[in-house]
């Protein structure tokens, strides 16, 4: 058990990360990029029992776990190439014209760091959306401090990581307030966190209610941050004619392994699937509810998420037309989620908003529509997705313009013929989306472009290459990317 | 004169905006270029008639304003050419993996327009910040339909821009809805277009007041949508004390001239000049009331600036421990700026937060600081700028990292002697900066790097090579650069 943190602890931690940061700033990106391999290093040598304290606080298996710390430590390798690659910086030059009127000055641009990024723990990553998680690894590339608020359904492994993560900053000699670890279960911690003067940026995985609320609190600073809420969705599925003609059963099995990965516990399982009145939306929806039916029930993440998904099932199930197709027919437990399959027509989906909203854990509704302007309509009244699916064959897609160009406008990654679940994480991944997806559709959680989050581009006008900062000297002896009068180029300037 | 748009008006434009943007999102880079193109050369058409109402409507001299066309111009054709290059649609492709396990899917990413974007002409650029203005080009280049709110102060220019605009979307076959104008003097006009659904994104250029309510509205809506004000500043420049020493009344010189250029109506206005106490201070100080003294009032852009002018100068010279050094001798007649010169103390300055704020005009205060200490506290008390200078030789940067520091910290552009005044259009410029400079530090309203404001990105996983989009086809046949199992490169895929 842990102690909320008060203000005062607050405003110790925060104001050393604003000195940090000004020490950290400087630091080059090679000296950045040894700091995450260090810490990538310290998160594997922390070994079994880590894992098993993980599986104790999360009720995730083993399995998953070994994974996800598999993938956390290769982000953090990962965005520590990018971040010695340099190309993130944008560098851009554009050399002096003296003999122009008026004469143009020497500008040199480049992104630096925004200042210390809080970052609030996800309860369904312990590892790679938690404390040495994507956005702490995209603020140390960028060059900030961070200041964990570790996830109370977790705290034991935060604190275990965060201890990762010091000794490493203590091997690479990095300032003291670099990396602070925060506990707090109160609604005040987070607010004094995203309040504090010398938070500069905020990032956040989890509820559409909480991220709004550090949205809110992150614009009604005196001074607004950018606050990076990414807040799931239901990450519609639409079954195209032709492709659901060819294959409807195939795709059902597929599906009932994607709705209940991981008890349904991503934000990009398919909570919502989309067909068109058919004998093969028929034979669809059967094999997918008999799927469902012997998928057993598992604990969930912590109580409070397995009550939600209870509620919010309920609720959803007795919505006026709303039929269940299949439930798990194994016996459950206490706070396990219990796989199902729902179903409405088109015109019950468009009239009910409550059937738009997403169902955390391994629920999903498939919606019939009459036709294919009914299926237009539903996509029309989507709002913002982290990810849209179509199942389709080229003659769908070719013959369905109105309905692609649709979804593509509403989702943050558009999927042909896969399932949304599984992120990879390269530099083309896009995990984000149009709100309330996310608070910010122009940015990426997952994937090295993560790292701009938590910079801002300045612009040096008339400094002498010997004043100018490594990245924007003549010589370019890091060898990064910049585009140098209009043309990108790796070339050094003579 | 003008009537606002009624609400039902602004609909009807909103919804074809709407329909607009689905057609003109799918229109290749060249039709985007060569439609900003055709604008350029109907606003050259346009010929003197336009300069000389614009001259009456804004007090602004006719060489000013020629040369603000050519800008204009400039910004159009080389933002069309920055469009069609297609660097800054980030392409980003991983190609598949089927050994992976698990198997890792083809992913391309590039960036796709926002939706409609609603422009706030600016009263003191009417051609490069208002209806065809930096904004307006940005969104065009990014896909994105515009619809003008005219600056009431310059509603006829804004109407006969407008009316190339339309010229030039009508030779281009653009879409209906392309392109709107609409006026407005009212509160209640630019609120509905913030709100209206259609909207998307916001730019404006204008005072504090203005940008911060416009920034509340977009996140006050039931989808939050970016505002892109830029909003002004005070461009302190920082006097170190060895150049000081070496020229300073040559210094002098240039700061009258950049205090009083165009009078004072630049939002990289220096408005604060920070010096040591010493004898070289009291030269300068002398030097440039000297100079201010024979600078003649001149119109300011309407009435409602002078009056604010004159108010803020008036309430400014009148705070404790503020002296006024130099006022223009020449006579002043109505809604003129004069120009003036003030005085404080470093300590005054610190305590008093109202001689930080922007006085929109040709004024400036003098900051005499005790020592250099004083002078880094007023830097660490000073809020987001889109500019900072020193005026420095080698040894005073070398011998003052803390001051350097603090001042890059807070400025957009970090200038090393020269004027703040005059902002480049190139893609090194970076026309920001931390708030209250502009309410989103990231990006920036002058430069082709403008256009990513008013886009997001989009992830296509497991699409055949037919049906991606062209830029992210394996062939590459379009030749822009592209990052590839992360090495950027303009090689196609084979």
């Amino acid at each position: 058990m842990f102690n909320d943190a008060t203000v005062d602890e607050i405003n110790v931690v925060m104001d050393k990360a604003w000195k940090a940061f000004h020490l950290y700033r400087k630091f080059s990106l090679k000296q950045r990029a040894d700091f995450m391999l260090a810490i990538a290093a310290e998160l594997a040598a922390c070994g079994d029992d880590l894992i098993f304290i993980v599986m104790k606080e999360t009720n995730l298996p083993e399995a998953r776990l070994r994974g996800e710390r598999t993938r956390t430590i290769f982000q953090l390798t990962s965005y520590a190439a990018a971040c010695e690659d340099g190309t993130w910086l944008d560098a851009r030059i554009d050399t002096a014209d003296p003999g122009k009127t008026p004469p143009k000055p020497d500008l040199r641009k480049m992104l630096v760091p925004l200042g210390p990024v809080v970052v609030f723990g996800a309860s369904n990553f312990p590892f790679a959306y938690s404390t040495a998680g994507g956005d702490t690894a995209c603020a140390f590339a960028a060059g900030c401090p961070v200041i964990i608020k570790a996830h109370p359904a977790h705290a034991e492994t935060s604190e275990i990581v965060a201890g990762a993560i010091l000794r490493a900053a203590k091997k690479c000699n990095m300032p003291d307030g670099i990396f602070a670890h925060v506990h707090g279960a109160s609604v005040e911690t987070g607010k004094s966190l995203v309040m504090h003067q010398h938070t500069k940026a905020v990032g956040f995985t989890g509820s559409f209610s909480g991220g709004k609320q550090l949205f809110d609190w992150g614009n009604q600073r005196k001074e607004p941050i950018p606050v990076f809420a990414e807040m799931g969705s239901v990450n519609p599925v639409f079954l195209l004619p032709e492709k659901l003609k060819q294959s409807a059963a195939e795709i059902a099995k597929i599906y009932a392994a994607s709705v209940t990965l991981g008890v349904g516990q991503f934000c990009t399982n398919p909570g919502l699937i989309i067909g068109i009145e058919s004998d093969e939306l028929q034979i669809f929806i059967a094999a997918l509810g008999e799927e469902i039916k012997h998928n057993a029930p598992a604990t969930m993440l912590h109580p409070g998420i397995a009550k939600a998904f209870a509620e919010k099932r309920e609720k959803a199930l007795t919505q006026k037309d709303v039929i269940t197709v299949a439930v798990s027919e194994s016996e459950s437990k206490e706070n396990q989620g219990i796989p199902t399959i729902a179903s409405a027509s088109g015109q019950a989906f468009i009239n009910n908003p409550l059937l738009h909203q997403e169902v955390f854990g391994p629920y999903s509704i498939v919606i019939r529509c009459k036709d294919m302007n009914e299926m237009i309509e539903v996509s029309k009244n989507l709002e913002g997705q982290l990810t849209a699916t179509l199942i389709a064959s080229e003659n769908d897609i070719r013959n369905n313009d109105e309905l692609v160009e649709a979804v593509k406008n509403i989702c943050g990654r558009f999927i042909l013929n896969n399932v949304p679940t599984g992120v990879e994480v390269c530099l083309s991944m896009h995990h984000g989306g149009p709100y309330p997806a996310t608070t910010d559709s122009r940015f990426t959680s997952v994937g090295a472009d993560g790292i701009k989050r938590f910079a801002r581009p300045i612009c040096f006008q008339n400094w002498g290459n010997d004043l100018l900062p490594q990245e924007l000297k003549n010589e370019n002896a890091i060898n990064i990317w910049r585009t140098i009068n209009t043309e990108l180029t790796k070339n050094s300037i003579q």
